[in-house]
């Protein structure tokens, strides 16, 4: 296995964590997908994610159950906060505390294990609903906290966090996607989406998508209900 | 509630959270206590966690589950790694990676749904067994990350992490316990630990205790098998 490249890339089941995945693998890195079953108001979300790892060619597919619901405070976790159905300003409902803290250090936990220092997210600072934790100057502080939290830092190994999205508007995340050869069709981005994945077509991610297929001149593939 | 000082606390069960909490309520805190069920190998450390906030006035105390288990690599959490017997060089294999990472992360999460920016963990630099994520650095380094994390952060909202044992010595910290009234007979250090919280005397953890009893030249109230 020296020389393989290898990664730990967080698979959500949404439209940008499959175009990270195909991003990494196109980067030739060997890819190790990492999922979350965290209280998500549906089971769609993981069954996309299953669906996505599925198709591309990946290592291993881990799948970490944390008892996120007993934080709250999210629309996304909480069923007593409703989904909003059309745009709010600043910080959304949606917004959930710290998530993607906590699923960037499961991940370097496991790439620790794994001997990986290179970890994917399909973060996103321009379409990105105003949540703190996509910004670069986040993801700048958490490698290089990274950096010392872990045995491989100490021993100089740096872990790399990679956003390759982060610049990216949804329609050129989703025409990279498609030169690359994602199935979109495979993913579910809808806040409210029911357990077969069909999307409510009205939330905040529904919308930014919808849009992002329209500019991309792509047809949109999501089943909406 | 306006002017009460609030505290998230980390509660494990062991000595150093027991005194961290006794600490966080003399400074004045309404502290609320976080618990993890992470995949231990016993389930005594959550029964002293759980005897530990009962014994002091704690507003909630919050148990989260995360299945650390499908992270493995370290001898507190996978049942094929052992717990060694006697002390090791570096790093040693009861090293959980990024745990205190993880634990910091979900602390930051409920910590920000609580309206609270104090977070208290015990941990500390210098009887602390080798991990990487017990050092200052690391600790500013969280600090520095979570104030980009989160909402609180955005606006301006300073997230403090407290590691008032970061500088002590076992003997320090116990004298430190005694004279607030912690009863360490409520706690349980030992790695490998009976369901009944009886200690095997031998691992690292059990070692640093015992010695930290006896130079403080206080009675180790720690039940033996």
């Amino acid at each position: 296995m020296s020389g393989v490249k290898k990664a730990v890339v967080l698979v959500s089941g949404g439209l940008d964590s499959a175009t990270t995945l195909a991003i990494a693998q196109h980067q030739g890195y060997l890819c190790h997908a990492l999922s979350f079953r965290y209280g998500q108001r549906h089971v769609a979300e993981l069954d996309a994610a299953n669906k996505v790892v599925e198709f591309a060619n990946v290592g291993i597919h881990n799948t970490i159950g944390i008892d996120m619901g007993k934080i709250g405070g999210s629309a996304l976790t909480d069923p007593a906060i409703d989904v909003p159905d059309r745009p709010t300003q600043g910080i959304p409902v949606t917004y959930v505390p710290a998530r993607n803290t906590i699923f960037l250090s499961l991940a370097l936990g496991w790439a620790e294990v794994l001997g990986v220092q290179d970890i994917f997210i399909g973060v996103n600072a321009v379409d990105y609903s105003g949540y703190p934790d996509c910004r670069p100057e986040y993801i700048q502080a958490f490698e290089q906290m990274a950096s010392l939290a872990t045995r491989a830092g100490v021993e100089g190994r740096v872990t790399r966090i990679h956003t390759p999205l982060i610049e990216l508007s949804k329609a050129g995340i989703i025409r990279a996607g498609v030169d690359l050869g994602v199935d979109y069709s495979h993913t579910v981005s809808c806040y409210a989406a029911d357990d077969r994945g069909y999307a409510c077509g009205v939330c905040d991610s529904c919308r930014i998508r919808r849009d992002g297929f329209l500019s991309a001149g792509i047809p949109d593939p999501t089943l909406y209900r």
